[in-house]
């Protein structure tokens, strides 16, 4: 790739190599295709008479259901692997989910897999067979990382990232990576290579971002199991937006090396990867599987802790909750399903208290000004590259001033110091976890997205974070804009104003859950405990309608 | 503190009140003192007639020996105490390696240990009523934390640190602050407010820095356990120059918070604290209290991971030598004690390879460049505040360019691919540990230190490294330079120009372990496999004469 070389032709050419790696045997005739009019295109693969039931027997199936069968040998890892590869190119034809595939290598691997098993009598790794959805920035040997850049085009992976090896080694089988927006730095998914991703739950609204083209093939179907990445929600929001289960890892647990970062070299907030799939126990398998694959013997950023099996999950919780973080409230349903999550917690014994948002707002400006303490040169340069524009979601990284390194020095102080307050007050109310919603709003329309604080005071802390689905859904009926709102400021306004309760009708709501920093172990079983409180039938009502809490 | 306060008169106000905080009854009377010419005074507190039998059967006893006593009552915390403070009193008169002191906090704080111990028959922690020596720059409520700076006089900390948090609650007792050089980024322990520290064993040499009042006091009787801190050798400098033990742990296990760093809000290579001590067991006795205080319940920084009993060490250890870093070759007794190291533990059944110091240059220029990278702003705003002149050891952060945070991502991309490809090499290699010179030398004259890089390139790896004495001392008959000795370059030169037998006849020669990062119990076990080899009579000779290896 030359300087002379275009953006636009760069991106044309990348968007051309992405269509033509789809084998023509798996590209769905436009007469298959829904109607361009219908939102909701979940239930679409099922009717479509475009998989045989046994596709469909296996991509409906979660990652915990395949992984016994594969590890028996009851299911070959090619067959599983060649289902889930066709289901995922008809998801990039209906929502542009996809950046790079690599169906000829998944489908070799797959057959290694069964080789190894027929020949050794015992599956590989924990993950035997099972295919892997990754992010885009998550090198594959050959493929490009192009993290919506178009400089980066035609610039393949030399090597596997740790991680894939890791993966490789339990047993997975990577076979696509998928969409993300520039840099990695837009809470929806959207760039100037590949342009934008689709929710399949309703293609008016986002999957999300930054790892939205995940969210999309995997509510999709086209992924059991997928790896998406996090530095401000980038794995909650679009976990959010979907209604998936998400684990954002503190720093440190999964490997991070050979990577492409969207800002690379930055330290002062960590970027993690972790799991996106449709099931807590498929976050855990995968957590588990990566942990004791001893991730620090390949990368340096790695500690030495594997999964803990001896971490206690209280019986009895004392659960902060950050009912809204001062800025932007909960629109309707979210916060109907937080009221209806704090009574029915209660009422399995636990202890609810109300968590301050006295800090978050500092949090999520701390979060911005370590995003652009470069005065946002490290993108800049490589859109410079191509002639590129700025996205305008992007907008600040294209007005920031850079900080010397003395007030960069500065900068972490005052973030280690925020830190410090946070967890005093965390201990000194004896906290176990906080609850609270992962983004004010169930998902939003195409280019709206507003506000990642409440997931984004969590990446400055490094805490161990889930995004998880209620089991509840949107009801225009009853989640209805109080006409005599007050929002709380400008951007709270913006998204008030923007709820549409019939675009979110039947759209799933998700809630967050917070530990402190590296207690991934607990976060996943207290989530257990909240599922479990959630699922009860005590609070009257249904979906969710509680007449007092 | 006035800005019109000149610097001088600062450091003579603080002086005067280090000197004014010593109890007359405490002040060796100067009959009592040993004449000025006299190199080695370690012997002199048992030839005094000034300590009484029982504070010389006290003070001369490891940490390790003390806790059994002090745990039973046998002997009380408030005898220790007394003891240590005394003895350090003298320390401080002959070797000026005091900041600051806090004895009637400690005697107050020993006779809270003895009633506890009265009352309820059980000792507070494991390190019950013992006396630890803590580094200037660890916060303890009152005191001040100059870090050498005139500007920090009078600035006393407002709470105590985290660390000393988790040392109280695990029974310990602090009683002075120890002197470092200015910033704590030299070598050698000089500042401009309290002047040099001088190493017991000859008052010619220098005791190492910046973790130098901490060896002097140690080594002197002072005390039997202290804390230093580490970012380019600072514990393990210190602790070489006098023949003391140190665990330099990898960043995130022992507590930092609410401690004054030389260069506040500096990330990019972590500094971290950790004990000296005379024996092995003493480091380990102090790191398995402290993890075991679950410090990351304080400390944002600190990783969940306790004192972990389960690590196994190899029986047989396969370890790289590292025989020179391709800078400054060890002088001839390093270089003796590295072969007679080398010699025994091939004896003993262990795997020796060479270790290439192919990587060791660029590792030290990472860690310099590091170290300077906001120009020497930080330091020299603190020098301005009181017109203190830039000591000439420091001279490089009088002249270096800061860096912008954009240049500074790309030193971080370099340090991380550096700590990349020393992990891969060390796993190619199938490494436990890596032997080689702490320093290139046993200590220097003071104001001649020269050469970092065998500590340092570990910092920059942030690896669990220890600095243990290897039981043999110089010999000047034996441990002559080679007359056609060709140095490696300028550094060398004046390393091995500087090398004078004489001087150094008789003091400890120490050697440097180092495991992988997170590996404190592992490196803390392989020492004790290297010590056990290095007790070994296999080889002949006596002092480590071997005429084969």
């Amino acid at each position: 790739m030359t300087q002379s070389t275009s953006w636009e032709a760069l991106a044309a050419r990348k968007r051309a190599q992405l269509a033509a790696s789809l084998p023509k045997e798996w590209v769905v005739p436009d007469e298959f295709l829904p109607p361009a009019d219908q939102d909701d295109i979940t239930g679409w693969p099922a009717t479509s008479g475009w998989f045989t039931p046994e596709e469909l027997r296996i991509t409906e199936s979660t990652a915990s259901e395949l992984i016994p069968l594969l590890a028996s040998g009851e299911l070959s890892s090619e067959t599983v692997t060649r289902a889930f590869c066709k289901r995922a190119v008809a998801a990039q034809q209906l929502l542009n989910c996809l950046s790079e595939t690599c169906f000829d290598r998944a489908i070799e691997t797959a057959k290694a897999r069964d080789e190894h098993l027929a020949r050794t009598g015992k599956p590989l790794g924990p993950l035997h067979g099972l295919p892997v959805s990754l992010k885009d920035n998550i090198n594959v040997k050959g493929l490009d990382s192009t993290v919506g850049f178009a400089s980066h085009v035609g610039d393949p992976a030399a090597d596997d990232s740790a991680l894939v090896a890791v993966l490789e080694a339990a047993g997975a089988v990577p076979y696509v990576k998928t969409n993300v927006p520039t840099a990695m730095m837009i809470a929806e998914t959207v760039n100037n290579v590949f342009g934008r991703t689709i929710n399949p739950l309703h293609r008016g609204v986002t999957p999300g971002g930054s790892s939205g083209g995940e969210s999309a093939l995997i509510t999709f179907g086209g992924s059991c199991l997928g790896v998406g990445s996090d530095i401000g929600g980038s794995l909650r929001i679009p976990a959010a937006c979907t209604g998936l289960f998400t684990l954002r890892a503190s720093g440190g647990r999964f490997p991070v090396r050979n990577c492409r970062s969207g800002m690379p070299g930055q330290e002062a907030v960590m970027s993690v990867n972790g799991p996106l799939a449709r099931t807590l126990d498929d976050i855990e398998a995968y957590t588990r599987a990566v942990l004791n694959g001893q991730p620090w013997l390949l990368d340096s950023k790695c500690l030495p802790i594997p999964w803990r099996e001896t971490i206690e999950i209280p019986k009895k919780l004392t659960i902060g909750v950050l009912w809204n973080d001062g800025v932007v409230r909960p629109t309707p349903p979210v916060a109907r399903a937080l009221k209806l999550a704090v009574a029915r917690l209660r009422a399995a014994g636990h202890t609810l208290v109300d968590w301050d948002p006295v800090d978050q707002a500092e949090g999520t400006r701390l979060l911005a000004r370590m995003f652009v303490a470069d005065g946002g040169k490290t993108i800049q340069h490589q859109l410079n590259r191509t002639g590129e524009p700025l996205r305008p979601e992007m907008a600040m990284y294209g007005t920031a001033a850079e900080l010397g390194t003395a007030e960069m020095w500065k900068l972490h102080i005052e973030r280690t110091a925020f830190q410090g307050k946070y967890l005093d007050r965390w201990n000194a109310a004896g906290l176990d976890a906080i609850l609270c919603p992962t983004i004010p709003f169930n998902t939003v329309k195409h280019g709206t997205f507003e506000h990642v604080g409440y997931t984004g005071v969590y990446n400055v802390l490094d805490y161990a974070c889930m995004s998880f689905p209620t089991g509840l859904v949107v009801d225009k009926v009853i989640d209805k804009m109080d006409p005599a709102y007050e929002p709380l400021g400008a951007i709270d306004k913006k998204v008030s104003d923007g709820y549409d309760p019939e675009t979110m009708h039947g759209l799933p709501i998700s809630l967050q859950l917070v530990a402190r920093r590296l207690e991934e172990e607990k976060v996943i079983g207290m989530c257990r405990s909240v599922l479990s409180a959630l699922s009860e039938s005590k609070t009257n009502g249904t979906n969710g309608i509680v007449h007092e809490v």
